[in-house]
């Protein structure tokens, strides 16, 4: 069974929703994590951030990355998939997730990014 | 008389902050309309953004950009001027206010960026 969740259009992508969503410290964590593991997967689980807080918190922030189009994610079974929209945002918005990303990178420590770092790189449904 | 607000230094830029400060719509003006008469002015009065919004609401989200590090206030006199902070920005996150100011004016219209556009280009003080 494979059921996908709402997801925002390229065109329904709005700058002070991405900005306002990005400002969240757990929430540039997670992107960040998804960031640096594109060179192993595109996707991870959800499980895979259960460093970075509680699971019910972590459920929040992954809605709401989802909703304002800076994440896809994909159910399949019982697992949950997640995976930046680059292309999508790359087309609405050039350079900015690069620089969020880069920005965050140069404050990872002061910023927590690395808490409860992503040790998986498994993509398998 | 000259009297300089509080501002924060350099380091004490953080990007939550300024993702969040510059996610409403009406601060992303303030933003994108000091960048574009840059290359007339380095600064612009308060009173030049009367068009996007009531002068107390101005005030509030100036203190806002100032207080996130994205603008920098000088008080001369009876006048407010305004600038953006370009050199702490590209030093403590390189790209990221270009790639905002970019982001916006692809949606200028759909974000009204150039409601109330500014129309002086007075910087003497």
């Amino acid at each position: 069974m494979s059921r996908t969740p709402l997801h925002p259009t390229r065109e329904q992508i709005e700058l002070p929703i991405v900005l306002d969503c990005l400002s969240d410290p757990i929430r540039l964590a997670i992107v960040y994590q998804l960031a640096r593991q594109e060179r192993f997967s595109s996707e991870l689980r959800c499980g895979d951030f259960s460093g970075l807080s509680r699971k019910s918190n972590l459920a929040y922030h992954f809605a709401k990355l989802r909703e304002c189009g800076v994440m896809q994610m994909r159910v399949a079974g019982t697992n949950r998939f997640l995976r930046l929209r680059r292309e999508d945002l790359a087309a609405r918005f050039p350079g900015l997730l690069d620089a969020v990303i880069n920005s965050a990178a140069k404050d990872a420590d002061r910023l927590q990014l690395l808490s409860g770092c992503v040790r998986s790189t498994r993509t398998e449904a």
